[in-house]
C-alpha cells in the first residue's frame, strides 16, 4: 500500500507504546421501513459507502491501551457511520433518520441550525472516541492490565478530510506554498481551565494533597507571606495572591511546554485508557481529568485544487519534538519532486522523516535526536480526493 | 468631552434599560516597604497612571444592575489595578509583588510562562468584573431590587486598548482598509457547550423541567419513538437519537441566533446580576449557568501607525441587531472625512449611527428599525494612542 506506517522503537520502554492502524473504510448503506410496528431493516449487499482510515497511538504506562485502540477505534467508528449513513448520503440530514418529517416545518429548523452532512461525521468520530474509551476500560479491567494511549485518526470520506485528535501528536496539511496545521495539542497547558474548573467544582478530587492554583514556579516556605503571580480557573491574565499555606502543596498543573504535568503524573489531557491511573502512591484518580472526546477539524479536499505532491503529515510527538511545521515541509518540498517515478515515495518519504529524528540526515541542520517512539503517516491527498468522493 | 456616549431609549420599557459611563482612569502608584515585620505602604501624591475607561451596560428586568454597574465597575477596576501596579510599571511583572526575589530564578520562570504586563491588566478586567458582580449582588438583595445586565468596557492603558465583554454588545475597529471585531458575543447559542456541560455535571439545576439535550426544534408527541438529529456537551457534531419522554421536556437552550433563551428565559450567557433571577412560576436559578468575568482582547495600538480617522465603535445590540459591521464601517468612512472641521465629529458620528437604527437616515438601504434601546461610543484612537501611553 502507498500508506504504510514507519514506526521506530526508541527502546524507551520495552515494547514500542506507539501503534498505528490504517486501511479501508467500509460503511454499509441499510434500508429501512416501518411494516405494522415494526421496524425492519436490510442491508443492501454490495452498497457501500466507502472512505480511507489512519490513526496513530501513543501509549503511556504500558502498549495494553495502544493495541487495543489500533484494534477497536476504527470498527466502533464503522458502527457510529452506519448508524447515520442515511443523513450522510443525503444532501442534508434529515430531521428523523429512516421515517418521513412529523412536522412539515423540519428541514428548515435544519436549515437555520446549519446541520451539514460533515457535521454527522465529526458526531459519529466524538462518539466513536468514546465507545472505543469505553471497550478499552472493561478489556483492560478483565484481562488485568494498565496504561493510556493519545489518539489521532484521519479519515478521508466524500472529498472532506476529517482529523480527530485527543492528546499531542499533531497533522499537518503540506502543499507548495501552504503549512496549514489540521490539529492542535492538547495538555495540561492549553486545557488548564477546563482542569482547573474541575479541581473547583469538585475540590474533593485533590484529597487535599494539590492546589489548583496555577504560579510561575513551585512555592516554597520562603514564600509564606509574600504576594505571587497566580492564576485561577477564570483568568486568562494573571494577578497576585498573598501566599498562605495550602498554596505550598503540589500544583494540579506543574511545568512549561514538553515538562508540564497533570497532577504529577500525565503530559497529556486527552485520550483514551486510564481508567485505573492513581497519583503514585496515593487515590489520587487521573481519569476524570481526561476527556476522551477528540477537537475535529475538516478539511474540504474539493476547495484545494490538489496538485500531486499535496500530503497531509501526521506523527506523535517524537518527531515535533525535533522538528517543526516548517523544517518538516522543508523536507517534505525537498523530498518529492525528486522521486517522482517512485512509486512508494510517501512511504520512503515517512521512512526519511524518522530517520531525520535520529540525526542521521543533515537536512535538519542540527541533527537532534528523538528519543522517543515516532511514528510517522504520508497521506498524499491527491489520490485520496479522487478516491473517497463518490458512494 | 469627546467621548460622550449616545443612548437613546426604545421606550420598551419604562425606564432606559441601557447605561454608560467613561473616564479618566487615575491608578495612584504606591511605596510598599517592609519594616520590622510590619508592611508598610505610603502613597505618592500626584504620581498616576493614567488611562481611559468606557463602559456599556445593557440591563433586563429592570435598570438597577446597569445604573450600579455604570456607578461602580471602574472603582472595581481602579482598585484591581492599584493592587498590581508596581507589576504594570516594570517592563515585565516581578514573581513577588513589593519584595526582592526569594529565588534567583524567579524571572527566568515568569519569562518562561510568558507573563507580561498586560496579563494583569487582563487579570485586574477579569477581577473586577466579578468584584463588581458580588458588590451588585449585596446591593439588590439589600434594596429589595432585582435586575441584570451585560458589560462590555474599553480601557485604554499604556499604549494599548482592552476590551473586556460579558453579554452580547460589542465592539469593532475601523481603519480605512480594515473592519477588526474586538470582542464576541456571549449567548446560550455560543456558550452552549459550557452550559450543557453544567447541567450534565449537576443535573439537579434542571429540576426535571428541562432537557439538557439540542435538538433541531422542540420535540412533540409524534416525534416519541423516532431517530432525531441531537447533540450533547460533549459534541460539536450532531448524531441521531431515539426520542424518550424526557427529550419532549422544554430544552436547556431554544431558538436560534437572536431569538435563542437559555432556560426559556435569557438571551445572554454572561453578565453582572440576576442573582435572584429564577424561571418563571419555578424556582430554578438562572445565576449558577452565568458567568460574570469577560473575555478579554487586547489591541496594541503602538503597532497600528494609527490614522486620524481610525476608531473603535462599541455599541450595545440594538446597533448591531440592524447594523452589520460593514454597514457600521461604511457610515464611518463615509462621515468623518467630510466633518474634518468639526470638534465634536466623533460624538456626532455615533449620534447619527444610533439615527440610523431608527430608520430616519438612508445611509443604511433598507431602513431597518432598531426597537431596542441603542447606545453607541466611537472612540478616535489617534489621540488615545499618544494620550495613554505613559506614566
Amino acid at each position: 500500500s502507498h500508506f504504510r506506517v514507519w514506526i521506530i522503537n526508541a527502546e524507551k520502554s520495552e515494547f514500542n507504546e506507539d501503534q498505528a492502524a490504517c486501511g479501508k473504510l467500509c460503511i454499509r448503506r441499510c434500508e429501512f421501513g416501518v411494516e405494522e410496528d415494526q421496524e425492519w431493516l436490510s442491508l443492501c449487499p454490495g452498497e457501500f459507502l466507502t472512505g480511507h482510515y489512519w490513526a496513530l497511538f501513543d501509549g503511556h504506562g504500558g502498549p495494553a491501551a495502544a493495541i487495543l485502540a489500533a484494534n477497536t477505534l476504527h470498527s466502533c467508528l464503522r458502527r457510529q457511520l452506519e448508524a447515520v449513513v442515511e443523513g450522510l448520503v443525503a444532501t442534508q440530514p434529515p430531521m428523523h433518520l429512516s421515517g418521513c418529517c412529523v412536522c412539515t416545518s423540519d428541514p428548515q429548523f435544519v436549515e437555520e441550525k446549519g446541520i451539514r452532512t460533515e457535521d454527522l461525521v465529526i458526531g459519529a468520530l466524538e462518539n466513536a472516541f468514546q465507545e472505543c474509551d469505553d471497550v478499552i476500560g472493561r478489556e483492560l479491567e478483565a484481562s488485568g492490565q494498565v496504561g493510556g494511549c493519545t489518539a489521532l485518526v484521519a479519515v478521508s470520506l466524500q472529498g472532506k478530510l476529517y482529523v480527530a485528535n485527543a492528546g499531542d501528536s499533531r497533522a499537518i496539511l503540506v502543499r507548495r506554498d501552504e503549512i496549514r496545521p489540521l490539529s492542535s495539542e492538547l495538555t495540561p497547558e492549553t486545557e488548564r481551565q477546563r482542569i482547573q474548573q474541575l479541581a473547583f467544582v469538585y475540590p474533593e478530587l485533590l484529597a487535599g494533597e494539590f492546589t489548583r492554583l496555577e504560579f510561575p514556579r513551585r512555592l516554597k516556605g520562603d514564600d509564606l507571606g509574600q504576594k505571587v503571580l497566580f492564576r485561577d480557573h477564570h483568568m486568562n491574565g494573571w494577578s497576585y495572591k498573598r501566599v498562605e499555606k495550602p498554596d505550598l502543596k503540589y500544583p494540579l498543573i506543574h511545568g512549561q511546554g514538553r515538562q508540564a504535568r497533570l497532577l504529577g503524573t500525565l503530559a497529556v489531557s486527552r485520550g483514551l485508557g486510564d481508567h485505573q491511573l492513581r497519583v503514585l502512591d496515593t487515590n489520587i484518580q487521573l481519569k476524570p481529568f481526561l476527556l476522551s472526546v477528540p477537537q475535529v477539524t475538516v478539511l474540504d479536499m474539493d476547495q484545494l485544487t490538489l496538485q500531486e505532491e499535496d500530503v497531509v503529515v501526521m506523527a506523535t510527538d517524537g518527531l515535533w519534538d525535533v522538528l517543526s511545521n516548517e523544517q518538516v515541509a522543508r523536507l517534505v518540498r525537498s523530498f518529492l519532486p525528486g522521486n517522482r517515478e517512485d512509486p512508494h515515495r510517501f512511504s520512503e518519504l515517512a521512512k526519511m522523516l524518522i530517520h531525520s529524528t535520529q540525526g542521521k540526515d543533515s537536512a535538519t541542520g542540527d541533527g537532534q535526536v528523538s528519543y522517543d517512539d515516532v511514528s510517522v503517516f504520508v497521506i498524499p491527498l491527491f489520490s485520496q480526493g479522487r478516491a473517497d468522493r463518490g458512494h
